[in-house]
């Protein structure tokens, strides 16, 4: 697998645009990604029970169609607690998107993030479509569904299957607290491989737990969240079949991309200085892992002691304590940046110029041995920082 | 029931007494509260799976003996994480107390608080058992047990059980994330009335639930996190016995003075400046009402945004959609204050200075009516400040 600079649009049969339509004040807020033949189609979707609209309307046609050859996005805009209005709105964009293309409004997905409660201007969006093009501005795209993000966030890979060359990119936004609301995550990749509906559902679900499940800014689920995946089969490669070698690689290949994403998200997070990647190693099953990880990377009381660059394995093996998980922490070894600062559950001297060194970085490591098996689990976040409160204080509804 | 102006020692044939034995600097570190004879015991424990060295031996005793005459208590070291030496030296407490009341070891409850990872100084403990007294002062107590706590908890009533007048007093510390370390939740109470110690262990588990366990300041839980309960029955009422009308005034009055002691830690959180209240009403069930009332308590989101004095209602919405509850959420009623901000889940206007009004206080209530049943859960927190992260990050361990 190699990884190229490239774009959402730089795998086969795909073009992307993004442009100003007027759902923010002067960023960029809406674009598309469109493929030029039918894409198989996978998703997921927000666990909030409160899901808004535009979920709604691209869950169903996904279900409907299992195809889909174009996603629309606007930011600014959640179109979220908006009622059987916003709904209306939400195919009604979709309607306009499918008409603008010639398609069937089953093969557009929609997607929204912004302001919630606020219904979507209609108006806007017909600005916003007149103006938008097939084979447009990749680049684009990445910035248009940005919304308190401080990057854009592009990976982008290619991965030999027999004689064919698969190429596949994911572009995301992230975890901004959004005036005046919640950090909604949307992912998109695509992808040229031959692979059916199902056969790319599976593999996103294999890789979602572990990747874009994996990574919090403040525990706060988001009623927008969707990560959307295509694949139209440019490459005309044979097609990828669940449990063959042909799937591992593609599977290896999503997982690439969706941790990337997750972890430019996680980075990215507001407020946030450092990344703060957690690894729980030695565990007596894989999900087990993975909810300790998480357990120690959403503790207020880490993220705060990684922004003070304070070594605390004290917080650390709290969190591994109380993550809901029936190990026994009685021999746990916690490392920050390799260097140990607890062994068998007890604290152990470490040389705090080197700590200082370690902690004085914009990515944070901290691994937790629990010597209890052979399976490891790893989470991202970010740290808590003064700039957190500013940003989601001082907003006034 | 009526509240009283009384201490931890208010119940007939208790005493306590606090001093500064050197555990810490300045501030009083060290007390005890007596019965002059044998109570009935109960205790609820830290779910943590790291649980501290006086933990250990406290809830071995208690199991062992069923009965209690002494509780001793130190702040400034937690004595956690500390191996086979803390647990010996968590023992030589109790041995020593015991000794100097001439009592069975297992007749003495041992509580530490503060420091983790740092052993208990021995002389220094030698030092304030040579120091205290039965009969002390037991405002001194309350004060003995504080961390970083900013004030004294304590609250004390009175009921009739007939002729007999019983009274019952709780005092408690909270939520400071101690150097270098985690919120530790302490709660003693003490009663006159002559109830078995299954009985009362019977009306705490019931309790606790709504008590102790709805409150959150950043959702990490301590290793040295424990609530004790003694009646000694110097009320010579008649004894109090499961499903009985005194049972349920019993169980009504230690309601009361575990939610005010939760009530006074979820205000004194660090950095906090307003207290949350979650009302979750019209629930299909309780579990869940006080399941979804703790997610919004907990949300950084709405914690930040109450900081700001922000009626972010779609915050709260978005926590009542992930608290992991399966509940319908299409026609949620939200209010501030009693003042409506969102109904049947649509925003509706409200008048802003009015809102100004009620959220520029230090008591705010949020009230969540699902429409979905007649049960209720309630739950208490704090706003998450600057000073939260400044107090936290800017220690270094």
């Amino acid at each position: 697998m190699k990884v190229i600079d490239g774009t959402i649009a730089s795998p086969l049969g795909f073009s992307a645009d993004g442009l100003h339509a007027g759902f923010k004040k002067r960023k960029m807020d809406f674009g598309w990604i469109v493929s030029e033949k039918p894409a198989s189609v996978a998703g997921v979707y927000t666990t909030n029970k409160v899901i808004a609209a535009p979920l709604i309307v691209t869950k169903t046609s996904v279900k409907k169609a299992g195809k889909m050859k174009a996603i629309v996005v606007n930011s600014g805009v959640a179109n979220s607690c908006t009622g059987t209005q916003g709904l209306e709105d939400a195919y009604t964009m979709q309607e306009w998107t499918a008409e603008k293309l010639g398609v069937e409004p089953d093969l557009v997905g929609v997607a929204s993030t912004g302001i919630i409660g606020e219904l979507l201007p209609m108006d806007t969006l017909k600005n916003g479509l007149s103006k938008i093009v097939v084979n447009g501005n990749a680049d684009d795209f990445a910035k248009a569904i940005l919304t308190t993000d401080t990057a854009t966030k592009t990976i982008a890979v290619t991965e030999t299957f027999g004689r064919d060359v698969v190429t596949m990119a994911g572009v995301a936004k992230g975890s901004g607290m959004i005036h005046p609301n919640m950090a909604t995550m949307l992912g998109f990749i695509t992808c040229d491989a031959n692979i059916s509906s199902e056969t790319l559902q599976l593999a996103l679900s294999q890789n979602v737990e572990k990747t874009f499940n994996q990574i919090t800014v403040d525990g706060d689920t988001s009623t927008n969240d969707m990560v959307l995946v295509m694949s139209n089969g440019c490459t005309l490669n044979e097609e990828i079949l669940p449990d063959t070698p042909e799937f591992d690689k593609f599977s290896k290949m999503l997982n690439f991309v969706m941790q990337e994403l997750a972890k430019k998200i996680a980075k990215d997070g507001e407020g946030a200085n450092k990344l703060i990647q957690v690894d729980v190693v030695n565990a007596p099953n894989a999900l087990d892992a993975r909810m300790m990880a998480k357990s120690v990377v959403g503790s207020s009381l880490v993220k705060t002691a990684i922004f003070g660059e304070d070594p605390n394995w004290g917080r650390i093996l709290a969190a591994v304590g109380y993550a809901g998980v029936d190990v026994p922490v009685d021999n746990v070894d916690i490392m920050i940046g390799g260097l140990p600062v607890m062994l068998a559950s007890s604290p152990v001297a470490f040389d705090d110029e080197e700590m200082k060194d370690i902690m004085h970085v914009d990515e944070v490591t901290i691994t937790v041995d629990l010597h209890a098996g052979r399976e490891k689990g790893t989470a991202w976040g970010c740290d808590l920082s003064y700039d957190y409160v500013k940003i989601n204080a001082l907003y006034h509804t």
